[in-house]
């Protein structure tokens, strides 16, 4: 398993800014935790009931991930025993934008009643 | 494996606009493949010279899943034998912008000689 800092190498355009973005959130079930944590779902509990599917190793590892990325931090909300919600730091807020246009063009292009292509 | 038309249950906000983006885009090779698209590379061997990796399969399969979800489109420049070169439709051009986001995001965010974290 790569470390957090290994470089993936996508190549001839290794240092893209895009595939840097892909290093750090290319992965579903990251960009969907993102999305449940700016709809105010902080807390583990929370997160692991509104995003049916994924275990809770998985959670707890892409949270990981998303802090030591310096998108996300843990605040205490009690201490016995220690509990965290996860908030945005400026980097995470600015992930923001990349969200809103996911939004932007799965309501525009991929409709909630759009009828199946056969 | 499921079919293109099968909906992934993300759940409680299963048909949220950002998981139906992801349930088209939602693949790190595919935002490559759209990325190397705009640059131009629109043969299927640019591209998989362009994207060191990938497999000649993986890269056709993702192709044809791109051209079934309405994104890209084919247009022969030869007939003998038939080659194509992939173009965007209207939708596959306005993702565009979810890229521009993601590129923005990475150059601020994730520049290209930011030190690595300890």
């Amino acid at each position: 398993m790569p470390s957090k800092t290994a470089k993936r190498t996508y190549s001839g355009q290794e240092y893209c800014p895009v595939a840097r973005t892909l290093d750090i959130v290319g992965d579903r079930w990251t960009i969907l935790i993102i999305r449940n944590i700016f709809d105010r779902q902080r807390r583990f509990s929370q997160l692991l009931e509104s995003l049916p599917g994924i275990s809770s190793n998985l959670l707890a590892d892409r949270l990981k991930r998303l802090e030591e990325a310096g998108i996300l931090t843990r605040r205490f909300y009690t201490s016995h025993p220690p509990r965290a919600e996860y908030w945005f730091t400026d980097k995470g807020k600015a992930f923001g934008k990349v969200l809103s246009a996911m939004r932007d063009w799965g309501e525009e292009w991929e409709p909630e009643d759009k009828p199946a292509r056969s």
